[in-house]
């Protein structure tokens, strides 16, 4: 058998080298040591100059010393000896190489020099690289076991891999998750991440048989486009579950367009994610509260969740839950019902949720939850039980776990247990194992979070990557080349309104047109070309925002309306020479759509609510480009951006399906026109459904993306 | 000394009987008679017609043969005995009735007309009286303990008082404290609320020396406009952490005016909360987490807080939460800074949070937090543990208690130990207790309930309730008389267009007056008199909302336009014969004021967003009437509204002072005048600071108000 290579070197090694093995056993990489001894079938070799042995393991002087060329290497010398060790290990041929030690990007200039010659190394060697800076790594599958950290506590086998930039949180994740008897396949503390990255691990897991579901927890994003790709991969198959640091908004720039102003790191996270099907945890609560339900649980087929509790207000605490949580609790058939009342004492409640009385029989749950089962009438069944007189937990617990593990039924089965007490061991450590909360609402969010799963899953098997919009790529270019030549950079890449439609028109998107008038005489011929009513816009240099500022005047009915208002814009309007002259559109149903290129994580395209009050109302919802019509569909049903295009209040509807096209023929102007930095359409006019939408009002703004790829944020340690 | 009266006889008895004592030590009065037996130290008196001895107590066969008229007289015979048990109870001249029995109003028709006698009884016997259907009550002051409940669990005595609509909740708070080492100083079952209510339980902890904090579960309110006179006292003196169920908004009617179509149970509730410095968990870990920190350390100051921690990714979490809750992360004093410095590690960051290195010694911990309490520069501190090498939570935990002790400050401290052992017992066993919890996002929340708390109180003191509105009050309600007099109740209640202005101006509110036109010539007349630009408003019997009917026409600028816009309104809208004419106000601050009389719960004002749009946006806020400054300070205060109200996108500030006043005054408008069932003023236009409000579309309705005193909904078990 050959030695592993690339990846396998790094997760399923055969011979493991430690340099810089420490003879104290309390020591950081004397603890690493021992796990390593104590976990690893295969070949182990401490090295350190100072030992010949050390308890009962041959020590090595020297990596070029080994009788082997190792598969793994982890190396935890002081810093400033790293790099040397790093160059030996690669001259020694191993096959993966993990640092351990701190001190470099994260400290100081020394540190972020060290920092830049280890990457190079690494790349030039064309090994796996884990770290600087990390906890190392783990894996128990039966085969080829090891734990590479230095966390004193052993890990627990199972079926959950855990993927952190935080070493800290390496300490906390397999001992968290022990509290629903749920195991670690793998664990991988990413550390700096000078080489390796999440991409790399998520694209590994896919294939790791001994893995279902995965933790990530992150504070910067190795390549965020790269993510979506893998991300949405390994999301189809194994439920990641999602959580990023370093959310606060401070240090956004001062934006010119609404969209940038908007386009916080925090919303191109929560976009990336949303994208590639990871379930965002608000907190590390709820990412082990939804962990225990996947990793134990089938995913929930939909959301008609059935309630089952011995006690009334814990019931209505559970549906006030669901249905805070847009989940549903459909009221059961009548022949249910029947069937339930059959057995149940007339106190009892039966129509969902169900209320046994404080006086319940273990017997009583039984037959309950096999009925629903039976039924089939919904997706997921959420047991409460308030320890009362008539029945222990483990009474209760005993009856779940027996019809459990009796009954034929893909129906989703979570239990609460409201006792400061863990919850019985039983539920744990039966097959399947059954979660189990202490408040009816943690069970509601991790399952509301699961069904978020499922139909993202079944909206990207409903629907291709594609989009629909036909575009002639080619000439779109051509018209953005002569827009960006003809524009000499006068106004900090703002192109001026004329290229700006041009550009638009040539994506297929309408925009209404305007004339540009430098006297009322020339207005008044623009608006007898177009017939009134019409709108007026200043044009100033430096104008932006040009509502905001007063410089336009809708709805001008005729001539004198229209000679008073370019009257007073001329004259109220600093540096104001011209106008634009547009025909009004009686519409008040306005959206906007925007982009903003986000450095190191390339374009967001935004939708909301459009208006001056856009920043107010906090209601525009981002997606990374390029756009999906699944991504563009989920923008036009955010909950507010749905009631505005909806029947509300006597209206007819809007016309959604022109909304998502003019969203992906954004997205394809993105691709064949990536220079674009920002843009505002604002505000788009949503017309009745069948009438399309037309653009108002646009801005584009041209900056070449000279970035270099995402400069990566050191992991704090 | 005398016996107890009144609320004494029922939470500080010094006799006690139970009718329906069981001999069954198992069932539910044999538990209640044991638990009372081993709890209190007064004169105990089962009642048992067919025992003459229970134990070691002397059985009476009724309660007429006692030897003497007991304090307290808890009964739990079935429930077609209890009314005539509670009459004899009441003819023995007992202080007070807990009945504990099931089976009555939230039962069948016979259980209800049990219901309708056994409350007739209690208030006619005009003493306390509490249940039926509930778990019982307890008290664990030393001088006048007893346990008075059927709970197999023995509750700590502590400071935290339980007020609970659910029984099964009864056994659940003192069980789910534990986890804090809280315990508890009375707990009280309201059962069914047929006499004695929350109201009445709030009250009475007023004066408990015990009861530091209390915890409320409701399913209904006993009297809204009671309980926030009530809870507001207590609110300023202990804080009350508050949880609602039954928040599904099923069942609302479909209402003619935008706000009753908001004004959902959910929010009247949230209202009310609010409006008695009630703190409104979310959930029930959140009220656990709450009185956690309430129970155990004094109220935070405000909202600067510290946060210390020896891992990154878990303090960089915390500075997530902590932002996301609207708290402050000040960053440390340069000297503060420089002290940190001072003896901890170079890698080691200082300015907030602090974030240790791992392999922290206890002693670094326990420098760093004197530092940080001697600076005074926060109000809170928050300390995060990550179990290491370095040193074992016992040893982290001790460090804090010895700095907490022996350290002068008011700030107050939290602690997290990330694990899933429990944390470190000393922490709860210290004096002070140190709260501590297991992610640090729980931890913040707490804090941020709390500090609400605290600003509550501090607004709550800095104003008064009165209004600053001065009003002619005998004027308005002949104002109104009028007005209702001259309505023929033609339209469903909704004032006439004159009637509706007429109204609002003799409340002081500015109205922007209206012309009635039957012709397009009398149109052209009436906009003359106020000079254009001009809106026509189209008026036809059952026209509710005149925007969304397309029945309004703005900014019509002359003759020729007002002439055609008539002549449509009178042919399109059906049933037009006449329309009003009114000044345009050119200004796109549009806001909702309005007000939705609910049954038993009195009118709510709500404020927020105007125009077509109010439902789609949803970020309308209510408070209950009547409003203090501080209520109509807080309306405008809501994210939203103060955005929209504010300084944005280059406008003047808006004139919030003038909506104050309008609010206050529509206040006033309903102390004169209840009968007002409805209101919507939309839109309201806010012109610049110190340009005041006008009122630009109103409509009133009137419906008196015979609805009894609340029905109150029937506790579930």
């Amino acid at each position: 058998m050959s030695a592993p290579t690339g990846m396998d070197a790094l997760l399923r090694p055969r011979s493991i080298a430690l340099i810089g093995a420490s003879r104290d056993p309390e020591s950081m990489s004397g603890t690493l040591l021992s796990n390593l001894a104590e976990s690893f079938d295969g070949r182990l070799y401490p090295v350190n100059p100072n030992a010949s042995q050390i308890g009962s393991l041959t020590c090595y002087p020297s990596i070029d010393k080994l009788p082997e060329s190792v598969d793994l290497a982890f190396i935890a010398v002081p810093s400033r000896f790293v790099l040397d060790v790093a160059r030996r290990c690669i001259d020694a041929d191993v096959g993966a190489i993990v640092v351990i030690t701190a001190g470099f990007g994260e400290t100081d200039d020394a540190g972020r020099q060290r920092a830049v010659e280890l990457q190079k190394l690494a790349s030039d060697a064309g090994i796996p690289f884990v770290g600087p800076n990390c906890l190392g790594l783990l894996s128990t599958a039966t085969e080829s076991a090891f734990n590479g950290t230095f966390s004193a506590t052993q890990p627990q086998a199972g079926n959950v891999a855990v993927c952190t930039q935080s070493g800290a949180l390496g300490f906390v994740f397999p001992e968290c998750n022990r509290r629903w008897n749920i195991g670690i396949s793998k664990l991988v503390s990413l550390g700096n991440k000078l080489c390796l990255g999440e991409n790399d691990i998520l694209t590994a897991l896919n294939d790791d048989p001994q893995t279902d579901v995965v933790q990530l927890y992150l504070e910067s994003f190795q390549d965020p486009r790269e993510f979506r790709q893998v991300a949405s991969r390994l999301s189809q198959a194994k439920p990641i579950v999602g959580l990023k640091a370093g959310r606060t908004a401070s240090g956004k720039r001062a934006a010119s367009s609404h969209t940038a102003a908007l386009a916080t790191p925090a919303r191109a996270a929560d976009a990336l994610f949303q994208q590639s099907g990871v379930i965002t945890a608000t907190s590390l609560e709820e990412l082990f509260d939804v962990t225990a339900l996947l990793a134990t649980q089938p995913l929930p087929r939909g959301r008609r969740i059935a309630v089952l509790s011995n006690a009334g207000g814990p019931g209505v605490l559970c549906a006030d839950a669901v249905e805070a949580a847009g989940l549903e609790l459909p009221e059961f058939s009548t022949d249910l019902q029947n069937r339930l009342r059959e057995f149940l004492p007339a106190e009892a409640t039966v129509r969902n949720p169900i209320d046994l009385i404080g006086s319940t029989s273990p017997d009583e749950f039984r037959r309950c939850l096999e009925e629903i089962l039976a039924a089939d009438e919904t997706d997921a069944v959420i047991v409460i039980y308030v320890p009362r007189l008539a029945a222990t937990s483990e009474d209760i617990a005993a009856a779940l776990v027996d019809v459990a593990q009796h009954t034929e039924s893909s129906q989703t089965l979570l239990s609460v247990f409201m006792q400061l007490d863990p919850a019985p061991s039983l539920l744990g450590h039966a097959s399947p194992q059954i979660p189990a909360w202490t408040y009816p609402e943690s069970a509601v969010a991790a399952l509301a979070a699961a069904v978020e799963l499922t139909e993202w899953r079944q909206r990207r098997a409903r629907l291709s990557f594609e989009s629909q919009a036909e575009l002639d790529t080619q000439q779109l270019r051509e018209v953005f080349d002569q827009a960006v030549a003809r524009d000499n950079a006068s106004d900090n890449g703002w192109l001026p309104s004329d290229a700006t439609s041009a550009l638009l028109r040539a994506a297929g998107i309408p925009v209404v047109p305007e004339t540009i008038a430098h006297t009322g005489a020339e207005a008044v011929f623009a608006a007898e070309q177009i017939d009134y009513p019409v709108v007026a816009k200043a044009i100033a240099p430096g104008l932006v925002h040009r509502t905001e500022a007063g410089a336009v005047v809708v709805d001008l009915q005729d001539e004198a309306h229209l000679k008073a208002a370019a009257m007073r814009l001329f004259e109220d309007v600093p540096g104001c020479n011209s106008l634009h002259i547009q025909k009004f559109i009686d519409c008040d149903r306005e959206m906007l759509v925007g982009v903003s290129r986000e450095p190191g994580f390339g374009h967001l395209i935004a939708f909301g609510p459009g208006g001056t009050q856009v920043e107010a109302l906090g209601q525009t919802a981002f997606r990374m480009h390029p756009l999906s019509i699944v991504d563009a569909e989920e923008l036009v049903e955010q909950p507010l951006a749905k009631a505005l295009l909806g029947r509300f209040r006597g209206r007819e509807l809007g016309d959604r399906q022109a909304v998502v096209d003019l969203l992906l023929r954004i997205s394809q102007l993105l691709t064949t026109c990536p220079e674009i930095a920002e843009l505002d359409l604002n505000p788009v006019k949503v017309l009745e459904e069948g009438h399309g939408v037309c653009v108002v009002d646009a801005r584009v703004r041209i900056v070449p993306d000279n970035a270099r790829p995402a400069v990566q944020q050191e992991t704090l340690p």
